[in-house]
């Protein structure tokens, strides 16, 4: 079986793609963010209480995959904000595609933040770019405290750490410091966040943080190489 | 792109193989089962108090399978059956072949059941059959009630559907009715389970299946026919 060269082919296509869409949301003034988690970390409750916190002036849209069902886009059109769902039908990944055929009703003018609810797997689509200026993965504190050194993939590529559900620290074995630790060994540069969406603990920080990476001051601003492009460990 | 008739080789080419394993599992009397969930969902942690709960006489062995990392395997090598750690390195499933390789050095004959716990990821390990007896999907409370609809693959293939972490439910928003409710809208004849590795609570239901499954009673035995060959919705 000689899978490799169409693998490869298939991501190459896929980076045309995404480097077009990263070219457009640049033009655009778009700050896109690639949000990415195993099932059930939190990612929608996330969006949820973020859109909940934004005022109505606020120029963002959504994009959600999923394997199956439009659960996802239905609680996060409640907020007044464009949603518009991907479902895959089997695919285990969104891929820079799905997102431009999803883009293409809507007017980038009058966006300036796109935040991408990845399906949720926490292998696949650490490979896809989807244009995006940062990946960010979600960890939930019920997952374990190891995860960054089984899925590296994920945690080497993406900006931002987000350990979800603090809430449930009382209840779970997860040793926050081991979590930070493991993560930084994985990616030494990843910046990492804790919050409950549920009780609202962090989430200024994460607006902050949001906030800071949409506006970036010129000496905080980064480097422009898409953090999509390293190598996996 | 032409990616489906590959996709479609490199199915077969697997299924060749897991049709191999099959028989020798039947040749050999092993049931051979294949966990999957989530990352994090409590794979480990089950498959450690279950044996922590045999006898030294049982004639069990793991494969556990993860991206990166032998913790798995060191974890579940404290009790004493033998175990052997696959490492996909960023393949996102279990294959027939690594699980063929995997027990290249096991004499079958000591053997009467396989655990196999698969990478942690929802959607590509329902795709790859290993020779099993059965699929066994393994769901936390943490993850939300509503994962059956997202990701029905797993959740039509498989035999059993295991609600984890049930010691989390007065912290979590989980419906157990709805989580039923779903998971037999995907697959009505789906058998389900709830347990806490971590209280105990439910082990003993588990425990008595698994008793079931292995020494079935002539009414009570499936019908021969391989859950993993079935169509996906």
């Amino acid at each position: 079986m000689d899978r490799v060269p169409l693998e490869k082919k298939v991501l190459s296509e896929n980076d045309r793609i995404a480097a077009a869409l990263r070219a457009r949301f640049h033009a655009h003034g778009i700050l896109c963010l690639n949000l990415i988690s195993s099932p059930g970390a939190g990612k929608t409750t996330l969006l949820e209480q973020t859109l909940a916190r934004f005022g109505r002036d606020e120029r963002v849209a959504i994009l959600t995959g999923d394997v199956q069902t439009d659960n996802d886009a239905r609680r996060l059109a409640r907020f007044g904000f464009p949603v518009r769902q991907i479902t895959t039908g089997g695919a285990c990944h969104l891929d820079a595609r799905m997102v431009e055929r999803a883009l293409a009703e809507w007017r980038l003018d009058d966006l300036d933040l796109l935040l991408i609810e990845n399906v949720g797997n926490l292998v696949c689509p650490a490979s896809y770019d989807l244009g995006e200026a940062a990946k960010i993965v979600v960890l939930s504190v019920a997952e374990g405290d190891d995860k960054p050194l089984k899925y590296p993939a994920i945690f080497f590529r993406a900006e931002l750490l987000i350990l979800s559900k603090t809430d449930l620290l009382p209840h779970v074995p997860f040793d926050m410091a081991a979590a930070r630790d493991n993560s930084r060994r994985v990616h030494p540069e990843i910046e990492v966040l804790e919050l409950s969406a549920t009780s609202g603990a962090g989430m200024e920080t994460w607006l902050d943080w949001l906030e800071a990476r949409r506006h970036p001051t010129p000496a905080a601003a980064p480097a422009p190489v898409a953090t999509s492009t390293k190598s996996a460990p």
